[in-house]
């Protein structure tokens, strides 16, 4: 610990991080209002749990996902274990509503005698709840338990970024397609006469993409990244010492 | 220039290239097999002229803008001002096979009198041609054309390449929804039957998602990025010292 202070966060970021939570806080009540308004609400039980499988997804893989990979951007100056927990229990969380979701829309399709997994919705969206569960598990396998070395990490890591940002972006385009979906089973013959519900489940639409190009905007901005601190450069640099016999004051390997 | 030898293509890179090509044909070849099988072909005039959008829009916004994206993973050892005026050439190509996909949608919904725009898939298509056509002139004026500073072109290239990304991305997005709107407008009621057409268009939609995570791997991969050439790298210190007045032994900024 050298007593640098601490790295001031980026101009920008708050206003960015502010944008996103503006925007999916505005599309979890656009589908609020659409499935208040136009489908009759949400229930449990009955021919209303079909509206919990939106709610529910939008819920858990686009807000709280995109929550989750937004946290070492915005926790700059919390201990690393600390924010790593909290990335890892709002991706828990976003799973388990997901859940709900998906158990959602299997038992109504079992009530109603429709198929399964049918459409490219539905394919897209197992793939990705299927892919996310799977990022999940290997990211608490990787960077929480402690049996995994420091240099498998590494290896690791740029993978389960890509595939983090990916997964976000497929599960925008599964909500989409989900929307269009929903739009042309209950107002086909009316959608082209712009008809309110179909502005506003649109607008629903424009309000994911937009959601998703400001977080992704934010995690891939190379200088908004989470500088390291002070204690886990000393950290790194002792590890290696001890395990690659390097001199601390050495050159990098 | 310091003799140095040219940096060697990065192990895996032709492999993931060579997947991305291969996957690029196939999903073309499944919208052919798909329109020309199921939906009567492609001809410029009459019923069928709806048939030349999928296949203008996959032809340019995802495979031609996919492979223009890829042009400076692929040209690593070419002079940078031919991989830049390629790149442009190829997203040229793709803005005008995609203008002319969009001029068949818009006669065609002329002719029968369709409204215009009304879809969540035609409100983000437009969006996304649109910005794509934004993004191309930007692109050009600020690297083609002499116009522009050396420090405006890098202050403006990291929002250059995460809008070409972002751009690729909803465009992927925009095919799935045409492909989900053109299912249930034609085959609404066998669909979940999981009839030839629907398996087929489906699995077009999963070869568009495969194409944009191996083109989307490929780009974001840091150690697969095009390093700068020795002659491109001694241009650069040159043009420091004589605008910035710095010693060429110097550090950096």
């Amino acid at each position: 610990m050298d007593g640098a202070p601490p790295a001031a966060r980026p101009a920008g970021l708050s206003a960015y991080v502010a944008a996103s939570q503006a925007l999916g806080l505005a599309l979890l009540g656009a589908a609020g209002a659409w499935l208040g308004r136009y489908r009759g609400g949400v229930a449990w039980h009955g021919p209303l749990q079909l509206n919990a499988h939106p709610l529910c997804m939008l819920l858990g893989m686009v807000f709280l996902q995109g929550d989750a990979l937004l946290v070492y951007r915005v926790f700059r100056r919390e201990a690393k274990r600390s924010t790593k927990t909290l990335h890892a229990l709002l991706h828990g969380l976003a799973l388990a509503v997901a859940l709900v979701g998906v158990v959602a829309v299997f038992e109504v399709h079992g009530a109603k005698g429709i198929p399964h997994m049918y459409s490219l919705h539905s394919w897209c969206g197992m793939a990705a709840f299927v892919l996310y569960l799977l990022q999940w598990l290997l990211g608490c396998g990787f960077f929480l338990l402690p049996s995994a070395s420091s240099s498998l990490r590494r290896q690791y890591k740029p993978h389960h970024v890509f595939f983090g940002v990916a997964l976000f972006a497929l599960s925008i385009a599964v909500c989409l397609l989900g929307i269009t979906e929903m739009l042309l089973f209950n107002i086909r013959d009316s959608y082209s006469r712009f008809v309110p519900e179909g502005v506003l489940a649109n607008t629903l639409g424009v309000l994911l993409v937009a959601f998703g190009l400001v977080v992704g905007y934010v995690l891939t901005r190379d200088d908004w990244k989470r500088p390291p601190l002070a204690e886990e450069l000393a950290l790194s640099m002792d590890f290696k010492t001890l395990t690659e016999g390097e001199s601390p004051s050495g050159g990098s390997q």
